[in-house]
């Protein structure tokens, strides 16, 4: 019954790695908590470097950096 | 004032639909709670069906299955 | 499989109109997107009214003014 | 540490506008709560008007009588 | 930089309970995105079985059925 | 109209400083993009310090570091 939601950069998330992602945490948490998979939810969110800031900046210019 | 968000897999939802769980969410709340409707907010994300996993598995794979 | 959050304040919402909120939010995504109730998840969050602002301002104060 | 998620109707954002707002929020962070901005997250979701509802009714409507 | 938020209904997770899903959600994205572990924000809710619905009801009905 | 959530350690946030943060950043939404603070909604969530992870640990063991 959880509900997990993973937010990260939209730099070129292949669909294999979201299945990677959205395996490896609902084994996460039947492993620690004991939940059951089947009922397990996970959601990824793909947010455009222009809109997700850190340390007061854009990613989109830490990444002209090389950051 | 409450503030409802409602996560869907992007599966073709028509502008006609979303005003119904709008128009929905918002009676529903002012029904139950007395709320009012003029300061409910409510936000509607569509997912892709690669990024939504459920019993350890994308959506995407669950439809090839006729899931 | 959609997934609903809830936001009110916490001004005594009682289990039995919880009971209705997740009812009724998840009758109308079978109703209007034909979603499956077994997998429909509701989560419902209670927020302390100093913790909940409108207009710019704390709806403790707010509530102080009797809006 | 904090993390901020920021909601608005996707009308044209600009990316200065959205840089301004993730470094508004930081600095408020560190002025109010004296957050250490290298690690304050901000996360800005640009939501369609179909998909944002208030009073009942999606924003591209009121946004069609003007409002 | 990557935001996880993992919502549980809140029947009894242990300290070490957290810290487990923490560093393993953490490693998760540092093994398939190359995620650096060290700007990774994990966030964990426990939410009251009253507050949390699926398949229409609220889980503490469930439990009391002994599901 | 914009909805914003922030997440911060519940370390003894005061009431006064909740408000500056509700104020701050409504005012900054109508400031950067001229909304309505009327409709500007702010919700705040306070975290356990056990329940928050950065750097794959818990907040909890980072401020018994000194950090």
């Amino acid at each position: 019954m959880p509900y997990v939601n993973i937010k990260v950069t939209d730099e070129g998330v292949t669909p294999e790695q979201k299945a990677e992602l959205i395996s490896g945490t609902t084994e996460l948490l039947q492993r620690v908590l004991n939940k059951n998979p089947e009922t397990t939810v996970v959601v990824i969110d793909e947010v455009n470097t222009d809109n997700w800031g850190i340390g007061g900046e854009q990613v989109t210019h830490r990444r002209e950096r090389g950051q």
